[in-house]
């Protein structure tokens, strides 16, 4: 069985990866010329256009940036969908968009699944955590691809349409969350002038039977061991994709208060304004750590 | 080879339990008769003095609630304590009075390390994580028992008198933000009026590969499992100890911003005096799931 990837930046190329080795035919587009050339020199079956991948493959795999390059990529993929084709976003869409696509698809005889996918660049060794919206029936029908790629148990039918992007958006507004109580007390344990920690050692421990033992406190450590505890020259600012903002003003809406997730982003819009700290310059690294999210290096002064 | 414990409530217990199975001898002392009792009859060796314990363990370890206690538990143990015994403070106590505590006992001759630990009920059986301050000497002379009872890589010297329970502290307090984080988006999860999300589901589904996998999601589901996810009949009080509020004070002592940590002590003193919200609720059940700490069962009204 063929299946379609669209897209391979980090997370297309990893699942690419998982399906080649779980003995699928995959078939590939990328926009980017020198991106397929990679692909195809690395052994990757590549199409010369969306369209063409879905001429060969039911079964369709976006992971491209959310917004209208989604829409630009289904027009293509449309030339050639037959009917009961299945296009799958696993990218960070907005969960509106998703709903919105599913219909307009459906009037077509094609089906769409929004797939939230969790697990960054470990993703491609450890397996990914998926979580899918959209008609059971497609679920179903494409459910062996998903066991395929995805960690045992980490992959579940979450609800209808729109459903895997709108929990994919909730752990990610928790992701904030979590990332600056980590970041503040490892601030915290190495800016202190009574003792002089060992940040690697301390968050190895903590990995070690504590209440807070997590998988981005492994990454933490991971950070210490790879960068020190030093980081004065890390630039401090951290990006965001658009999925903390929508969990807040989705909160909002649903008058759920959710103050951490809100502070987390003002934390993130004071970091890109000032610079930032301590704390969220670890912050970037853990964000390059599990997604590969680039950071700065300060220039020297 | 004797070790003494003091204290046998669900840390002391726990610990006991594991140092037995470890074939080690425990002489174990509790303020409560009741408490003695049942211990006795579940074949725990009882003193009935902390005094006596210190004439029968070379090294004595105490789970008490941090202040006064403490010291008036060591006043006791020194009766018959003698040159280079080891008095470890398994609690959570403030990092200053373990300085004060080691220095005043240093000067009798014998040892104070201080142990934080962390773990809570499922400790008993996985194993703790402790965190352990003291001179290096008597750090040495307790780390088989240390071995006996921690996880695998779960215990560490990471410093000086006050230094364990410094770490323990900021462990704490950045627990406390963990917590607001997933209990948020749970709300939000559960809240929302736009799906049916099963909650244990996704909580269990997040624990398999997604990048907020983590203990406390782990036990977060649990408590979905074991009470549903509507909690209504769940007080929203969310109680503390006295780390939390430390660590924030410490930080701004060592002017390090702990945005997060802030906040949800701002939640928690919101929580007790309202009642609290879903998030809180949830935050009490975990905290129960993890520590045995109480919560409330609203009246039906």
């Amino acid at each position: 069985m063929n299946i379609g990837i669209i897209g391979l930046g980090k997370m297309g190329s990893a699942v690419a990866a998982r399906l080649l080795a779980a003995d699928y035919s995959v078939i590939a587009f990328d926009a980017s010329e020198e991106i397929r050339k990679t692909a195809h020199e690395a052994g990757l079956q590549l199409a010369d256009s969306a369209a063409e991948v879905s001429q060969h493959a039911r079964i369709v795999w976006l992971f491209v940036p959310a917004g209208d390059v989604v829409d630009n990529i289904i027009t293509q993929l449309l030339i050639n969908a037959q009917e009961n084709h299945i296009i799958i976003d696993g990218g960070n869409s907005f969960f509106q968009d998703s709903i919105k696509r599913a219909k307009n698809l459906e009037q077509q005889g094609v089906f769409f699944l929004d797939c939230g996918t969790s697990g960054g660049l470990h993703g491609r060794d450890l397996g990914f955590c998926l979580m899918i919206g959209g008609a059971q029936q497609a679920y179903d029908r494409a459910e062996p691809i998903f066991n395929a790629i995805a960690m045992n148990n980490g992959y579940t039918h979450v609800g209808p349409s729109g459903a895997g992007h709108y929990v994919k958006m909730i752990h990610n507004g928790i992701e904030y969350g979590l990332l600056e109580a980590y970041a503040e007390g490892f601030s915290l344990l190495h800016n202190q002038n009574r003792y002089n920690f060992d940040s690697k050692k301390i968050a190895n421990l903590w990995t070690h039977g504590s209440i807070i033992r997590s998988w981005l406190l492994e990454l933490t450590a991971q950070v210490f061991k790879e960068q020190g505890q030093d980081l004065s020259t890390i630039g401090g600012e951290i990006q965001e994709g658009g999925t903390g903002r929508w969990t807040l003003d989705e909160a909002e809406l649903q008058k759920v208060p959710m103050p951490i997730l809100e502070k987390s982003l003002e934390v993130r819009a004071w970091s890109r304004k000032t610079g930032g700290d301590y704390a969220t310059a670890l912050i970037a690294l853990i964000r390059h750590q599990f997604g590969g999210h680039n950071y700065k290096i300060k220039k020297q002064s």
